[in-house]
């Protein structure tokens, strides 16, 4: 962190505020630089001068902001100003900011620089630091990069690279001020006076051995609060939580959750140390999971940069579109089969959709449901089958009075009892198989290690919508029409 | 915290351990009390002291765990077992593990318990522990828990309690540790010894002058690494941030993340101290609200005890599940408007859906990625109508597309240009309004200062339908029936 956060009571009008007044001076700019070339006696110099002074003045701007400010304003600045904003950056605050952009938004940035700028950007990080954003720099720039770490960094940062993103490993930072356990306390302060600052985030010292195994940990708390005279041994904590490098991510999310940690020290499978976890990445990794499940739940792929070109929101919507085609077009042709008992009574027509719709919805609560309970760790196989049981219980209830209430309806409406009848039925046999179905997908895919969540309600809603056509339609054909 | 955390690495299969041997125990419990039922000859002593006996190995079983953990195991039982298990823990962690449970669980637990029995629970409460589960509480228990409380307590209590869910207020703490500024860091540190713990999630102590007016902040750290010599004064931070009571939860848990805070002292109008809030309260606010958008996307009206009562769950789904009949019906009079036409054309019926699903699906990647970017504060009035812009713009290139090959494939099914001509043109039409819509819907609730998340889904599929049916039955009357 090169800059503290605003003083300010912080709030969103702060940061509307700062935004305002950087785009009001990017305006500037650019009128000023409309008007010179209105101006033909003019010269380039005037120009170039006058293109200085606005940008010293966002330059000032920027260097009283905070990185994470920063990077706020970037975000919701289209692209053009965006890259005038940018140039505008103190050069020790590009790293930061590099850090706290969005993917998207990163990719836009980094794209306008040359190799060696980016290389020296890179160098003001930490190797955990560089891993975030590894995957958005080009790989020459990237050899560039890993020339100029010494080994140490380099294994660092092999380390982490080495963990795909749902596991700790990757993580993990390398902040951690571990400890022998024969020292006295006052050792230890003296140590750390003249470390002269502590990773942020340090709640704890790691106590190690030699072979640099975690024997314990010892809270500042512990430090500040036990005399001085004694030895970390006798104050350490021995029960506590580490977690290991090939551990999911979102499980350990939910043990800090749990255990109200701020950090913890994660090791290998034979106890040595190998980084440290901290909540601020949690909370992170806790964001991004919750935006990326709600995203896919619409059917966008990935986070989008507000302003990156149309083209590229266009594909990276159009996966779902093109599923959605085809499973549209499956619901298609079941009720082309039927199009002979369509004419014969054509109220079916209008009333079809209902039955789809509802069992869709139906199918969408119960797998939803499920995939939550998943993710909390709530269903194992002692308790699968109550659950099974309840949901379908809760099934029959539902598809009893919703299949009433729209029967009733469509008696109101077309004033056929045998119409309302086939409706009736059709909508409890469609809930029936919404909720099954609900039920089957995620715990199935769960069964395989797959993510329960990914595409379930895609599948979903075109097996109800399939089945509800073809429940409604069959049964009118079997028994409306003669 | 009265139990820590297990020292064994924390993974999700130890818990799944707990539960399976707690379960096995309970059942045991049940199998005994049956087999004493069969067998008349016995007493009922015997039975008592076998289930006495299971009881107990429950009660070392819990004694062992977190109340986290005991929470987690609590909410994986049926009704019944939970009950015995609640009954199995020991009276002074029962006040943790209520805090833990989630709140339709913690409901189930209260029922059952005697009003003496809750107010000695909550007795081992903080206030605003108390606080966090006062609206699971029956009245006449909470009049209970107040006369124990002295006034200092009430207060503090009145105080939170006076703010909404979604204020800043509701979410603190009153665990801060202040200190004056004329103190040096030797005394400072002495005060510490003396108070011998700390609260959780200490990482700084608080500066404030004699009207409680934060002057500003002493991290940890900063005591630990400078001269114990120096003045408060002369090593606080006045740079820090802080928040206001009124302020949005929402707005502070991305502060929270922006700036990597642990804790930050929360101030009135007028600066003067309040409480504290940590980031445990702000991972758990961001979880909740997560999980709350999911499953109201889902149409599921809260977090479900996954044993509740089928008729508590049926009560939790029905909301939705009636809208939604109320708007599958106004599909289907637009339908039956255009009955004749169908009738006069039946490949209309077969093909109506697909206009109206793809409207929807476009309209939802929309909306989604307002309502993101809204929460995130990117849409200010200075970019929104460039967004807008945007949006349309691929609006447009969706809409050529997708209707293109929709009226392709329409073609391929029927041979009939004219009827291709109509989906085509109804589907470019139909995805313009999903567009409209999804972007007006999130923008105008925002405005006018409502969460864009709630309901717009529902609103949105209902207009899509709608408008898909009437544009492409409008369409077709007009040009394919003479």
């Amino acid at each position: 962190m090169t800059q503290s956060p605003s003083g300010n009571i912080h709030s969103e009008q702060f940061l509307q505020h700062q935004l305002q007044e950087v785009i009001t001076l990017l305006e500037k700019q650019e009128l000023e630089k409309s008007l010179v070339h209105r101006d033909i006696s003019t010269t380039d110099l005037i120009e170039t001068v006058l293109h200085k002074q606005q940008q010293t003045r966002l330059q000032e701007k920027f260097a009283q902001l905070h990185p994470a400010d920063i990077a706020a304003i970037l975000e919701s600045l289209p692209l053009d100003q965006r890259q005038i904003a940018w140039d505008a950056i103190k050069k020790d605050h590009e790293g930061q900011v590099l850090l706290e952009v969005s993917d998207a938004v990163r990719q836009t940035l980094i794209s306008g620089m040359a190799a060696e700028e980016l290389a020296s950007v890179a160098s003001q990080l930490n190797t955990d630091e560089i891993a975030d954003i590894v995957a958005d720099i080009p790989k020459r720039t990237m050899l560039k990069i890993l020339r100029s770490l010494n080994s140490k960094e380099r294994s660092d940062l092999n380390a982490i690279l080495a963990y795909s993103e749902n596991q700790v490993g990757s993580l993990m930072d390398f902040g951690m001020i571990t400890i022998r356990d024969d020292l006295n306390l006052k050792a230890v302060i003296a140590y750390i006076r003249k470390l002269g600052k502590l990773p942020s985030h340090t709640d704890k010292l790691f106590v190690v051995n030699q072979y640099d195994v975690v024997l314990g940990i010892l809270p500042l708390q512990r430090l500040l609060t036990h005399r001085p005279t004694l030895q970390v041994a006798d104050v350490m904590v021995t029960d506590f939580v580490r977690f290991e490098v090939t551990q999911e991510a979102a499980e350990v999310a939910r043990a800090f959750e749990r255990y109200d940690l701020i950090s913890a020290p994660v090791v290998d499978s034979a106890g040595k140390l190998q980084g440290r976890l901290c909540i601020d990445n949690i909370l992170h990794f806790v964001r991004e999971k919750s935006d990326e499940e709600l995203l896919s739940q619409a059917g966008v792929g990935e986070e989008e940069d507000l302003f990156s070109s149309v083209w590229k929101s266009a594909r990276n919507r159009w996966g779902w579109l093109l599923i959605n085609i085809v499973t549209a077009f499956v619901s298609t042709r079941i009720i082309g089969l039927f199009e002979n008992i369509i004419l014969q009574l054509v109220a079916l027509a209008s009333l079809m959709p209902i039955i789809a719709a509802m069992g869709g919805n139906t199918g969408n609560q119960t797998s939803m449901l499920i995939i939550r309970s998943l993710a909390l760790g709530q269903i194992t196989p002692a308790n699968v089958s109550r659950m099974i049981k309840k949901e379908l219980t809760l099934a029959i209830i539902n598809g009893t009075f919703i299949g009433l209430i729209i029967g009733a309806l469509s008696l109101l409406l077309y004033q056929d009892l045998a119409l309302s009848g086939v409706m009736a039925t059709a909508m409890f046999i469609n809930m029936l198989v919404a909720v099954v179905v609900g039920l089957a997908i995620p715990l199935v895919r769960h069964k395989f290690g797959r993510d329960p969540a990914v595409g379930t309600s895609v599948i979903l809603t075109a097996i109800t919508d399939s089945m509800g056509f073809f429940i409604f339609l069959g049964l009118a054909s079997l028994f409306l029409i003669h």
